[in-house]
């Protein structure tokens, strides 16, 4: 079976460090770079810890690439309070990551992209799991990878469930819903896995403690990562049952669609900070009888995702 | 085939005028009563439009009862301007219908609905096509009718689309957001039939012409009646390609679910005045992992639905 060529972009961040070793451990998966974004932490902190974590999952081949270090409509950027109580101070968990001997690439991610669609097209899957705000910029740089890209499957959006940060908005699309506005009218090929689907997948410590027990740097680290991540969702409140595996949903949707189950809908993001509605998801009513270019995950197999999910973990922990 | 026992709930209103119609015809449904409401007119001005417009439709036979005139949470209701303006000061675009020889029953719809859902169960459909107060106002009456009714489907709501009174509240669930709540919490076997599929369903002047040229009274009538509410689509700018067919979708659905696409979901609705998301039918965070009790349409055959909807219109007009 071909492999399927895959870019992240992430805003690592603990569930993109899950994301992260789900796509290099899977073989249907061919991993050819990730794009670094704001948001979780900062853009130049994700990038980082995607390059120590790699190195971590002895995985030094996937070059990383810098994306925009803040919103398409704004100068600067600062962690939010919420982000640094859920991921730590460093978006890992204030977990100490051993550095990785390799530097970040010169060229910019945005080119990257743009590059890699025009070479790979129908092949290409791209899974963004922070703010769209690299995609938006692609696609003014060059609209075409619109309808290049094989594939875009989005960690992002809650369209049947309330928001996390408002009751209408989901923490990626808050950082930049006019970018995510441009994606979700423009980009071809495109699913949301938004709040949806990733809020009944639940990971737990008896599931990280299968981890740790494997007795490698690697299982330690990341059983360490998801407990930072699991009592934050516990003492925050957000859920005391477990924590979301969202961004490695993400992943696993990209690669095998099955796990969820989709409706076609063409939406938009609304962006006007007047409204009361700023950064909703939802469907266009300009575009309701029109063809669609967007799935939604509204359903989710999430027992047998995180069977799987586990299958996979163990195996890249295990080295 | 046995026929379905149906109750109607209508605050007629053009489109619920074409939902009894499609009643009365379909061979399927066994009409054994309409409850009245207020909403896109006074409870009494409904019940007596439903009068003379089974009298139109030579079935004389249904008994139609009073609803609740206002909604659970106040003591009055006036009709909204916009509502006026869209089903005309008397609720049926200002055409004076023949009053039927009938009188309203003496029951209260109410006790009607509680004492045929003991009377049929699993039999009995019950189609509220306006607000919810009629069935909360039951449920807390005779809270096992939540479980006894064998299916009902109620026209309103908007999930996956904006609403048509604010971004997130759609018409009827507006009136009585705090009924809505009850219902969607304490109903089984309910699916939502809300503006999700109702937007795509849309019917033109080139449609009622066909009812107009059968040369029956009630082919121009209800020619009259559904142009009037063509021209308010138009002139208000809800969409100038046709007018939505909100409530007979209700009724073809309850008799036929193939014609939706439905997601299974635990919903809410909100009804705080102080929130921003007043009146919104959204996904329930608290009961998201538990076993589903409401299905809601999200896509529909239209065009399946309009032609079989066209057929039966002309069958029950043209005498």
């Amino acid at each position: 079976m071909a492999s399927t060529k895959m870019i992240l972009d992430l805003d690592t961040g603990v569930d993109d460090a899950l994301a992260l070793a789900l796509a290099v451990c899977d073989p249907r998966v061919d991993l050819i770079g990730v794009i670094a974004s704001y948001g979780n932490t900062l853009m130049k902190t994700a990038a980082q810890n995607t390059l120590d974590l790699l190195h971590l999952l002895h995985a030094d081949e996937v070059p990383v690439y810098l994306g925009e270090s803040q919103a398409s409509t704004v100068n600067d950027f600062e962690v939010m309070p919420i982000s640094k109580a859920i991921h730590g101070d460093n978006g890992v968990g204030n977990i100490l990551l051993e550095k990785s001997p390799r530097s970040i690439e010169k060229e910019s991610g945005i080119q990257f992209l743009i590059n890699m669609a025009h070479q790979y097209q129908d092949e290409l899957v791209y899974v963004p799991t922070g703010p769209l705000t690299n995609l938006a910029k692609a696609l003014q740089i060059d609209p075409k990878i619109a309808q290049l890209i094989g594939n875009t499957t989005l960690m992002g959006g809650a369209l049947t469930v309330p928001g996390n940060v408002t009751p209408f908005t989901e923490a990626n699309i808050n950082q930049d819903p006019q970018a995510a506005d441009q994606v979700f009218t423009a980009q071809e090929h495109l699913t949301m896995v938004g709040l949806d689907v990733t809020l009944r997948t639940l990971l737990t410590k008896a599931h990280t403690k299968k981890w740790r027990d494997l007795g490698t740097k690697a299982g330690q680290t990341y059983a360490d990562l998801m407990d930072y991540y699991i009592d934050a969702y516990d003492n925050l409140g957000i859920d005391h049952r477990g924590a979301a595996l969202h961004d490695p949903l993400a992943v696993a949707v990209a690669i095998d669609p099955s796990y969820v189950m989709t409706i076609s809908l063409n939406m938009r993001v609304t962006h006007d900070q007047k409204t009361k509605d700023y950064g909703r998801t939802i469907g266009d009513r300009e575009r309701l009888l029109e063809p669609t270019t967007t799935k939604v995950a509204v359903g989710v197999k999430s027992e047998r995702f995180v069977h799987d999910f586990m299958d996979f973990m163990i195996a890249v922990l295990k080295n």
